[in-house]
């Protein structure tokens, strides 16, 4: 049966009614803005309007934090503290009379890529999120991994140089401190100023560098441009070689904007995994760009609203 | 029923049947020396020698290498080269005409240390093994986490410090190459030299100091042991905090020889996850020595070899 997936991020909330293949059937699009009230308003509304008269047998929120079943309820969401602490699935289930389950965004994108993108052909998949930091989720086995309380798949949090930068967590040397949309820019800086000559360095006098401007530079050839990707993909693919260790996944599936960078990144994610990590798992698996986008929330929550099986953890009940 | 659990190790063979609540009901141990035709002569014959009357289900066997589902055979089995390329399940059914499975001794040693161990209560496990490398499995809402070739649950090789010392498998700055017994002995040598005076400085001196020599002189009060346990668990730590942050376990047991120091080692380990890890995993995991000992393979062999919905990974069908 068709299900609704419901994306709702740190500036917009977006609603599908997703059919049983993965097609988006209907959407609706609206800001994430306001108090508490106003968002568990605009987040009915949106279910409400989406259904707009299609059979429908479940909705699922994927939310931008770090959720506690044991708790019920969001425990940290950075980007949108107005649903923190908020029991999301009663919350729901009384605007729209739509049985409701809550998920972690990136778990959510991540069962999106197993069931209809990049990973619809494995068994057991990572998917990461390269954007402001790093996310991610972990299908093994074909299970969705949340751990005891939901909390788990926080890919971007494992250590990978304990003397490195301070992650935004409070650790340090994270994958997330290295390899992040924010860690290019940082690097794009630094390079900036020690080649001035190159075109990231006079770009970089004129105005701030941005993540896309480095990935434009550099298929454009800019050595410079170029050194901070490869930098990136290195420590990428240090964090992508412990999981292939420890995961021994068919597939990794990169996404998020820092991701379209492509193989200027990735390639140099590949040629450390290679160095890195260990056979037989080093050799049979695929690093490969996510293939579904923006859209891979929408339609990971909807198969999770639609599969029960996979959607054990469900917030507030 | 029963079953009979198998634990192939680089010196010896110790076979067990197991009943369902994971008494050891006989037990037959032989050294496990010699070339490949000798050596599965060997496991065949503990097999029939320890059923003797009792009534058995299946076998599992525990063994030290990386094996391959894929390519159905045991890829790498540095301490115990016999082994490798052999279709081991065919060979023991061949021999001792009970149903076979196999399975990597820690992924083995985790099952059994979830089953009947410090993971009893638990749902989520993660069990690391601090011997002269170190080895792990996972596992995660219930299930063995074995990976697309049965070549998972590497918890040793994941990278904490990328340009730390080299690991065993080729790669830098490993977990393993960190919190091994090796690396504590590594580290006591340079303890030692930079304290002379300390008990551990003039025990190097006389002789090689060994990981349990530090145990004991830390145990015995000596600052510079007792300094070489506390960054083992540093190091162990930072792994661990990785963990928590991907799989949110209950539980996190810790055997194999270098966990004999205890809260010598583990105390500093706690803290580090406290202090890198994130809420609300942080906050729940609890970690603890593992409880089986040795026998946690043997144990966990016969639990696998009981349960194929467990053991779906079966090598040599």
């Amino acid at each position: 049966m068709n299900a609704i997936g419901v994306d709702v991020g740190g500036t917009k909330i977006a609603a599908g009614v997703v059919s049983p293949e993965g097609d988006i059937l209907n959407e609706v699009r609206y800001p994430s803005a306001g108090p508490q009230e106003r968002l568990l308003s605009t987040i009915g509304r949106a279910v409400n309007e989406v259904k707009n008269g299609f059979e429908v047998g479940g909705t699922c929120l994927a939310v931008p934090g770090t959720v506690s079943t044991a708790e019920n309820k969001i425990i940290k969401a950075p980007n949108l503290h107005a649903i923190e602490g908020v029991p999301l699935k009663d919350e729901l289930e009384k605007r729209t009379g739509l049985s409701t389950t809550v998920e972690n965004d990136a778990n959510a994108a991540a069962w999106g890529e197993f069931r209809f993108g990049a990973g619809s052909e494995a068994t057991h998949l990572i998917f990461i999120t390269l954007g402001t930091g790093v996310g991610g989720g972990v299908v093994s086995h074909g299970l969705l991994l949340r751990g005891a309380q939901g909390a788990g798949g926080e890919m971007g949090h494992i250590t990978i140089q304990a003397t490195g930068p301070r992650c935004g967590c409070g650790n340090h040397g994270c994958l997330e401190a290295l390899a992040s949309g924010t860690a290019i820019a940082r690097r794009a800086r630094e390079v900036a100023s020690e080649k001035p000559d190159s075109a990231l360095g006079r770009l970089a006098v004129e105005r701030t560098v941005l993540g896309e401007d480095v990935a434009e530079l550099a298929r454009e050839g800019d050595e410079a441009a170029r050194s901070v990707l490869e930098e990136t993909g290195r420590w990428l693919g240090i964090g992508l070689a412990g999981f292939v260790n420890v995961f021994n996944p068919e597939v990794i599936a990169i996404g998020g904007g820092a991701a379209r960078a492509g193989d200027l990144i990735l390639d140099a994610a590949r040629h450390e995994v290679h160095l890195r990590a260990m056979s037989p798992g080093r050799d049979l698996v695929e690093i490969k760009e996510a293939s579904l986008g923006a859209q891979s929330g929408i339609l990971g929550a909807a198969a999770l609203a639609r599969d029960p099986s996979s959607g054990e953890y469900v917030l507030g009940t």
